[in-house]
């Protein structure tokens, strides 16, 4: 199979040249490195709230390329007394550790010159609702365990396409918070009724 | 203000009676409580992948009552060279935060026969990308810190507004899952190019 220079420089998707270019700028002006990524979430009505995801700042400055917000919604099932008007928050945490690693697994790949066909991934997580419940505190309120499963085809040995996927783990944002934590601040404004 | 038995049984858009015979029910058959969540990603292009969330185990079956899949697609800014298809994974963990403990304030809240009128809040998320992009490994690839700021309005005091918020937080599943981290597995089934 022939590769010409414009499929190189789009490897799976990945502009090359720029990611190599992106990695240098960053080396030189670790500063640029520093994210800060948020969102806003409103009440809707019983379980079902909706995220708003727009602006962030990085790479030295407040970002201005998203012209909407992405809109997010959740909210319980019916078995677990919702509406079912979106997934679950822990449902959203399934998507976002297979996104991460995915993300990275098509970058690392491309920037190893290795052509993939096809990349998915299957999640599973285990987890009783009798902490969140109140019903046994003894049990903890999260996962207990997430297991997470590659399917990963591509132009290469099956021990090259499986050390790309390794790496992303070493390397994933999501991967690290799920499996050693970090600090979570939770501030409140009430604001009662001033009739009481 | 007069509230009718209508608008009790469904407190803050929560079925405060099924809500409670849900509590009663797992907390006689606690079998019942033990959940299995999943998700299937694929990868599209570059750092666009897209997940599939539907089916779960719960309540000691297979959910059957989603008729469809919620997609959600993720991607990286143009500034993490991607094409901004989606939100990135990271940030998916500030909406799954803040989508947790809105599910719990509402759930709480009408348990304890508070009527809300608005809950919002903001998520923010520090992170440095020198740990991800391999330059400075000794730099964590995660959030160091995320913070959230709830603002709750409702009929009762702002101790017993934030004390819903509190309880919240104490039973949510993501808070724990990104505070104290847990056991995840990736597994890799490769297939490489079968004429190398």
């Amino acid at each position: 199979m022939t590769t010409t220079s414009q499929d190189r420089a789009a490897m799976n998707g990945v502009d090359v040249p720029v990611l190599f270019a992106t990695l240098d700028l960053v080396r030189e002006q670790q500063e640029l490195g520093e994210f800060q990524f948020r969102a806003r979430n409103e009440w809707v009505s019983g379980t079902h709230n909706r995220t708003f995801v727009d602006g962030f700042y990085g790479a030295g400055q407040e970002d201005a390329t998203r012209d909407r917000p992405f809109v997010l919604d959740a909210d319980h099932p019916a078995v677990l007394v919702g509406q079912d008007h979106g997934p679950t928050a822990v449902e959203y945490l399934l998507h976002a550790i297979a996104a991460c690693l995915t993300h990275g697994i098509a970058n690392v790949a491309a920037a190893r010159g290795i052509e993939l066909h096809r990349v998915a991934s299957t999640v599973e997580g285990d987890i009783s609702l009798l902490g969140m419940l109140g019903i046994d505190t003894g049990v903890r309120n999260g996962y207990r365990q997430i297991r997470v499963h590659f399917e990963i085809e591509g132009d290469a040995t099956a021990e090259q396409l499986e050390a790309v996927v390794r790496r992303s783990q070493d390397r994933s944002a999501v991967y690290d918070v799920l499996t050693h934590g970090t600090d979570v601040v939770v501030d409140v404004h009430a604001s009662p009724d001033e009739t009481r």
